[in-house]
């Protein structure tokens, strides 16, 4: 087996990893972010000790991930201070690498080894502190104009809603209306003292279902699989949303048929929270692939 | 150069293109949709006389389109009546084929010959009696759960706009609320009487852009190709979609700089009304590519 690395890099805290799958983790280690300098200095000093022969490297973004481009490799347009145009690519120093989100790193590492094995077309989405989407379609992640943000995507609000939502540039897109701290918003308090009968449940669900309903009509994820702290924390979410996302569709073109069960079509991930490190060591896995 | 034939299947008629680029068509043979055993005998009938080596057959849907399904080459779920499970991919007669929608095959030769050339990612939207949206990411079809319907989408309603939408399954998803039939509704008289200074158009605009705005952070198209009859003939759409995009998307994570001047981003097709049979005749060239 070959030996890989991975670095999750997160707003607030990254992970390094080091192992060859799932069951044979080698390490992982914790680190702040704090500065870019002090950060991927920190990571530097890890990955050194290990002896990996690939690097994958799953970030927040927004990334430029277009190898044409003179800011491949680094983060771009992010609002977090200090980190705009932080360079990653050359983490890997010099070994074989594969860079991309943070949510498509998930998506890959659900596809190789959990819930998405044998699909073609999916998507991971994940709802913590904003909403992403990680898109893959004929096995490889979404390119084109930049990389996929379908969690920005416009909505209708539910029936009576007049959250304004939060998000900073669209105020009422799905993370605006359904993330962790849109939903905080709504409730007026921390999303872990919200009671599971709360009328945020349905509010946000309502939000979730027609992002569902958009994906299947223009990815056309094979199944959505749907994680991150909000998701993993508050089961009831999904039979509201699978309710609500039947009655939205309303079988158009039959999709329904194909999409099967939605208690399977729109499921938790496999690789429950370790899917954010593991998005980074499946990507290790893929660049050598 | 090799002798393609195709056929671009509508709803109310059909046309059997044979050539070999736009440069060279040979002859184009309009014939009415009828019911499936007239309308495909009278095609069966046209492409006996031709000498093709592939070909094209580009049709309104829902389609079939996965090779490992019963109803492979099929037209399923259409409300149009007799043509449910109509079988298309025979009409090859054993010579090598493509399938797709018309909207795919429209884009896919707007890749091959027309405004998308060049490009990975990109989208075709036709707005005539539905809303169609053809969809490439890395330079095929997207495929998964079905084909794109993306014409579909749930999206929010426009400022003050309570018109309640014509789709029969979703209302007012954007077939519902832009299409032409609910433009139409909209302004009370036939498409062609309404000036171009109605208020319809702003609101046809409005849910246009709203589609522009999520396939931008979902399929991430480099260009948007928008025609079909109720775009061809209302050229004012194109400055208001703009605006309003621009102004909806709000340049998130830097997508407005990738995508260059929205009056390229977001453009008529270069193979205008000739979109759909060429587009047939693009899916011949791709069967033997």
């Amino acid at each position: 087996m070959t030996l890989l690395a991975g670095v999750e890099l997160g707003g607030t805290k990254c992970v390094c990893i080091s192992g060859t799958e799932p069951d044979d983790i080698r390490a992982m280690v914790e680190l702040p972010t704090t500065t870019p300098d002090e950060t991927l200095a920190a990571i530097r000093a890890v990955l050194g000790q290990w002896d990996h022969e690939a690097l994958g490297i799953a970030s927040f973004g927004p990334l430029d991930l277009d190898p044409s481009s003179p800011r491949y490799g680094r983060i771009v347009h992010t609002p977090k201070p200090g980190w705009n145009q932080a360079f990653l690519a050359d983490l890997a120093g010099g070994k074989p690498f594969a860079l991309d989100t943070d949510t498509n790193g998930a998506a890959i590492a659900e596809g190789l080894w959990g819930g998405a094995q044998g699909l073609s077309s999916w998507a991971y989405v994940t709802i913590g502190t904003g909403i992403g989407v990680g898109s893959i379609v004929a096995g490889k992640p979404v390119r084109g104009l930049g990389h996929s943000e379908a969690g920005h995507m416009r909505i209708p609000r539910g029936r009576g809603d007049s959250f304004p939502g939060i998000c900073p540039y669209h105020g009422d897109c799905v993370e605006g209306l359904a993330s962790g701290p849109a939903i905080a918003a709504r409730a007026g308090m921390s999303g872990r003292d919200i009671p599971a009968d709360h009328p945020v449940w349905p509010q946000a669900a309502d939000a979730l279902a027609a992002l569902c309903h958009n994906l299947m009509l223009t990815t056309l994820p094979q199944r959505i699989l749907i994680g991150g702290g909000v998701a993993a924390g508050q089961p009831q979410l999904f039979p509201l949303l699978r309710a609500r996302l039947a009655e939205s569709i309303a079988d158009y073109g039959g999709v329904l048929r194909l999409a099967g069960p939605l208690s399977a079509y729109v499921a938790p991930p496999a690789l429950g929270k370790k899917a954010g490190p593991l998005g980074a060591l499946a990507l290790a896995a893929r660049a050598i692939a």
